[in-house]
């Protein structure tokens, strides 16, 4: 099995020989057998264990056991306790979700301090057709029966294409020790329903069951390859890079032959999940939306807008009388003196420097919002004025305003209040400029 | 049941509503329930009943059976009865597969010879959660994850959205009669071992486990539908039409970003099933060959060649004297007389009459076979011809000569013999052009 192991991370994780790996560990014979392995075949390892403290003196017995484990592997090791159970309680998610949870944000955290390279975990065949049987049963995709990822990221799963058996059976070859996991079977009632159910059924069937599972995982792999293929070939020619994100042409998306399936791949990324939805916003008005947790799409006249949900959005910046150069996270501002009026663009404004009421402050606008648009007489609400320079609304939404006070003295890129214009009595002119 | 039947052939099969409908009609449940169905719906339908003659009276008893569902139903019914085990043993083929083959066979003919436009089966979608769940225990790929399916070529299967339930209820609200199979379970072992000992077991952990799965493959139909159209944007730009099939440039398939998973699937529609050998052919040397059934892909300087093994190849083809105009599978040849030689091209020589024996033969050429080619002195072995001429395999292959007696003509569309050229002694000159 050793040698079969090496090959394995010499053909698929060659990168990782040489570099630094943190071991989740929790004592049982699966990552019991990943460490001893990955120390044989001379792997820089430090090993991590979390005590979810859920199953009382059992948990401590495993934390002594893989201190031990450690010992005789000559290798760090890092242990972290965790009221997992508290934890679940005020999040409101299963244990088993709450255990993962805080698994993977503390291996994260870790490799992160301590500079790991990659994250090891035990995961192995068995795991994976349980994985995709579930999935299976509850309704999946092409991604969920292909299953447990070999690389996600930083983590690394070497042991997926190793049974069960395998490992047990390496495990008493080499007379290692390892802890059993009587956790609450009634936690992983899928889980142990698959495992101990359906699976030996399927065995009775087809005795080569595994090694059938890892052809048709392979052959899915390499479906979902394509279609990642397809669609980056596809995502440059409907969209188009903005300020704001990104925008999809309507009439390029409906020509293409699979619509709804495209906009499927092109949009999961984003995090949506609310299928007839987005696929609806072809049909729909403009100003239509469509939130997934980081992202909206927006209907617009003839494109869809992709943009991220911002978290500036509530936030006020302020600027202090005599700065100069103001860095802030839409822009940079910068204010200069100046002896009279120049030729401007939609960047630059002059004041009359004795209008303004120190500290400015820079927010996005608000319903309601009104100012004294330059060139126009009487005032004018915000809202008008976007309509009226047919704004879209991701461009409405990023649009920030300058105040004086709770005037605003400039809707910045588009248009000067009035009031705060230089007039034949202004005794000191301030050029402003803005770049995004 | 009835509306959403009605609703479903509208929306999937709004073309088959006017149509001649042929109905396999076992005499079980399913098929009576598809009967009753149509013939409500107002479908103009013919039922077909195989006799497979396996089940000695109780083969009988269906039959009668479905006699009296057709006089019911007032419909038309064709019953053919078949020799199964004797053609299993022929072909060496499970019971199964030859019920199979020859229902389908016989179906097709009926469709053909009576002029139906389709062919309905009762499919449902208990039959193709097993034939999933099968295809899984047993390894596959999308395709085989997608099930039955709803449409292939003729055949339809309109009840594939209904579930083995609610058509049984249906069965006994309307009073149905039907007939239970009780063929010998041990033929069907997988299926009914998915059916009573795999299903179940699911259903316990989701019982919504049908809708959950049908949802599962509208997923991967769509999958399978994207990687269709990403195909058919490849296929044009690595293929190339030819004479004898298509070519693929070697350089573009490897500059692919997954060569092996395009590969396989546009090579797949001809029947090739050694994926390993078909990619293997990249890195070959030229002249290797992998065969599937139909096809043929030959490893060329630097194109991989596609040609459809041809059933021509044996044949020898004649010419009678005085016939002008010959039409053979190959081409047809045009014989006048001239009155001097004219400038010609590959497709045009001239003959001397009297040097020719009738019948002339076409035929492919064979190892050994030589001619005098025209032009040059002495004669020269056919295949050192064809290496000097840097003909391709297929090109090879599909070249054919004409003959005189066991002398060689004409290699056609390449090079004339010397020994039946016209020269100054000739009496009667014989123009003859080819067309393929």
């Amino acid at each position: 099995m050793l040698s079969k192991f090496k090959k394995h991370l010499e053909e698929q994780f060659s990168k990782t020989l040489t570099r630094k790996i943190l071991l989740a560990v929790s004592g049982g014979v699966d990552s019991v057998v990943l460490a001893h392995l990955c120390r044989q075949a001379g792997l820089d390892i430090a090993l991590a264990h979390c005590n979810f403290n859920l199953r009382g003196e059992e948990s401590e017995g495993d934390e002594s056991f893989v201190l031990e484990l450690a010992d005789a592997l000559e290798t760090e090791i890092f242990i972290e306790g965790f009221e997992t159970e508290a934890y679940a309680a005020g999040k409101k998610i299963s244990i088993q979700m709450a255990a993962r949870e805080l698994r993977y944000n503390w291996f994260r955290e870790l490799r992160e301090t301590l500079q790991f390279d990659y994250i090891f975990t035990a995961h192995h065949a068995n795991d994976n057709l349980e994985t995709v049987l579930i999935n299976l049963i509850r309704g999946t995709g092409l991604e969920g029966l292909t299953g447990i990822p070999d690389v996600n990221d930083c983590v690394i799963r070497p042991l997926l294409p190793f049974s069960r058996e395998e490992i047990e059976k390496y495990a008493r070859g080499q007379e290692l020790q390892w802890r059993e996991d009587s956790s609450n079977a009634s936690t992983k009632y899928f889980r142990n329903k698959v495992r101990l159910e359906v699976i030996p059924t399927l065995l009775e069937m087809n005795p080569q069951l595994l090694e059938s599972f890892a052809k048709t995982r392979s052959h899915l792999q390499q479906s979902s390859q394509l279609i990642e293929d397809y669609v980056s070939v596809i995502f440059p020619k409907v969209a188009k890079q903005e300020e704001y994100g990104y925008s999809f042409k309507v009439k390029l998306l409906q020509a293409l032959p699979s619509t709804k399936a495209v906009m499927y791949e092109l949009f999961k990324s984003f995090g949506f999940t609310e299928w007839e939805d987005v696929h609806g916003l072809l049909e729909s008005q403009p100003g239509k939306i469509v939130y997934s947790k980081t992202h909206r799409l927006i209907r617009g006249r003839e494109d869809l807008l992709l943009t991220v949900v911002s978290p500036l959005e509530d936030k006020i910046y302020t600027i202090k009388e005599d700065e100069e150069v103001v860095m802030l996270p839409m822009g940079t501002f910068q204010f200069e003196p100046a002896e009279e009026l120049e030729k401007s663009d939609a960047s630059v404004i002059f004041l009359d420097r004795d209008k303004l009421q120190f500290p400015l402050t820079v927010r996005k606008w608000q319903q309601g919002d009104y100012f004294y648009p330059f060139g126009m007489k009487g005032k004018k609400k915000i809202s008008k004025f976007f309509k009226d320079e047919k704004l879209s609304l991701p461009q409405k939404e990023n649009c920030w305003l300058l105040c004086s006070g709770q005037e605003i003295v400039w809707v910045i890129n588009y248009r000067a209040d009035a009031r705060f214009a230089v007039e034949d009595s202004t005794q000191e002119i301030l050029r402003l400029s803005y770049t995004p």
